[in-house]
């Protein structure tokens, strides 16, 4: 049986614990790359493309895991993310909890808050500890270890996990018990994604106008119509650079899990309904894969999504 | 005749020009106040409400005009805050165009962009200058002298406005010709609504769920959700502390506008469109005096615009 330290460590204070990764898309495989840089052991990598894993553990010494208990052998904490509720269900139920006593489990997909605390509660059921730790972050912030976390589940957990997450971001924050992360994560991003598509409006109207874009984002951000997407957005929407980081497709299935969440609730939104229509439309017409920032390409004159 | 120097003074460099208002409600009264702090005359103010202008003109020490004309014969400068399109075709076919030779009317009301055009068209025809002059900001800056100030006309007649327009905002930014200046302000305030509208749907969602708002908050301005009407608009919605600073009616007036502009321009703006129809729902319903932070009366439960 393993006895934890504060610090995480399952032998001693002095030794970091070995760390594995269930899904290395492009956030997990950064965060990999990221903690191997603070000195974390990665024992081992698991992905559904094995491939993806293979060459991950090639670059960072560790063990491509032919399955998922393998990695729950491996390793003292376990780090999942994944894409969504349904690849969440399948590694806890297929194999991920095999021998997972005292193992701590740290979720970093983007999924239903309710699936939180189902793994919570499977998690519990095997004496093994699990936190979600939802990203407002992406791809650039994973490697530099600057991610903004919100984490969900029991605090001594949170406490737990903290040596690891504290090197993924400065400054981990504790929302409350599992699923109220995901929640909270899930209303960042439909706000987000109101006012990502709010912005391509603007400058879509002001292309048609004739007003010079770069006049037009610096008024803006002399103004009300200021936002944390015109500073990071506004200029792609303007250039057409929709090299993706966090994609439509995403943006698209977040604000249905905070429309979901409305509806429980018997709340009408239209903003975040029209946003995330938007963003159906993107999918199906096959700019999914674009960066959200691509939605300019549905509001300005004679672009992709809306041809002349 | 007058014979005016670069700085706006009709006599000699050492003088200030007198100033007329015309439209002295909360955000003309301010900015005369303001002008007279900065040792400006104020020669003569008007407005349809003679009540209000005998009012402040008995503060300011100015004269309460009868009519119009008065004011432009006694004024160098005359700066015009009115409501809309109709109260601006009103006053310059109503009187402030007689004897207008050589006068400067700066106009700060949010109108039509055709109606700017149409304005210096009758003044040049007098020869008179006009000069747009569209302010983003509100009461407490028209107040302090830190309106941010988008101004449309030709560039001498900007250089001429300046010495006032320095006095009312830091930096008055020339946009380009007469008309742009309110495109530029219709899309700022049309990006502002929305992204309000937005906001006020993550914390009503948020509110519904049991969340704790102040914890909200200041994850959304950690994250892609932060945004200007956060910082200012935020807490209000929570407080419901709706006092009106730019009301429900203008934020559905000035969507209008920018909606008007795009369908010219052959564009569907969907999250404009959902705006402009929060808005006007709270002007159906009543709301239309409350400030834009209202909207949250729609999108908390039991509240006024979503009862039980």
């Amino acid at each position: 049986m393993n006895t934890h330290q504060h610090d995480g460590s399952p032998q001693n204070g002095g030794q970091l614990p070995s760390l594995g990764f269930v899904g290395v898309g492009r956030m997990g495989a950064n965060m990999a790359r990221r903690l191997k840089d603070c000195g974390f052991p990665i024992a081992a990598v698991f992905d559904a493309n094995a491939a993806a894993a293979q060459t991950l553990a090639a670059e960072l010494g560790s063990v491509a895991a032919d399955d998922l208990k393998t990695v729950t052998a491996l390793a003292d904490v376990i780090i999942t993310v994944v894409s969504d509720d349904r690849a969440m269900k399948k590694i806890f139920t297929g194999g991920l909890l095999k021998r997972a006593k005292g193992k701590l489990f740290i979720n970093c997909a983007t999924v239903t808050p309710a699936i939180h605390v189902w793994v919570e509660q499977k998690c519990a059921a095997k004496d093994a500890q699990s936190l979600e730790a939802c990203m407002a972050s992406s791809i650039t912030q994973a490697r530099q270890g600057t991610l903004y976390l919100m984490c969900g589940g029991k605090p001594e957990t949170f406490e737990r996990a903290r040596p690891v997450l504290e090197k993924l971001g400065e400054n981990p924050r504790y929302i409350g018990a599992a699923g109220q992360a995901a929640q909270v994560k899930a209303l960042v991003n439909m706000v987000m994604n109101a006012n990502t598509a709010a912005l391509a409006e603007g400058l879509g109207l002001g292309a048609a106008l004739g007003l010079d874009l770069a006049m037009l984002r610096e008024v803006f951000s002399q103004t009300g119509a200021r936002s944390g997407v015109l500073a990071t957005d506004g200029e792609d929407m303007q250039n057409r650079d929709h090299a993706c980081f966090f994609s439509a497709a995403h943006a698209a299935k977040d604000s249905g899990i905070a429309l979901k969440l409305a509806k429980q609730q018997g709340l009408n939104l239209p903003l975040a309904t029209a946003t995330k229509k938007q963003y159906d439309r993107m999918v199906k017409t096959g700019l999914g894969e674009l960066d959200k920032s691509g939605i300019a390409e549905l509001t300005f004159k004679d672009r992709q999504g809306n041809p002349a």
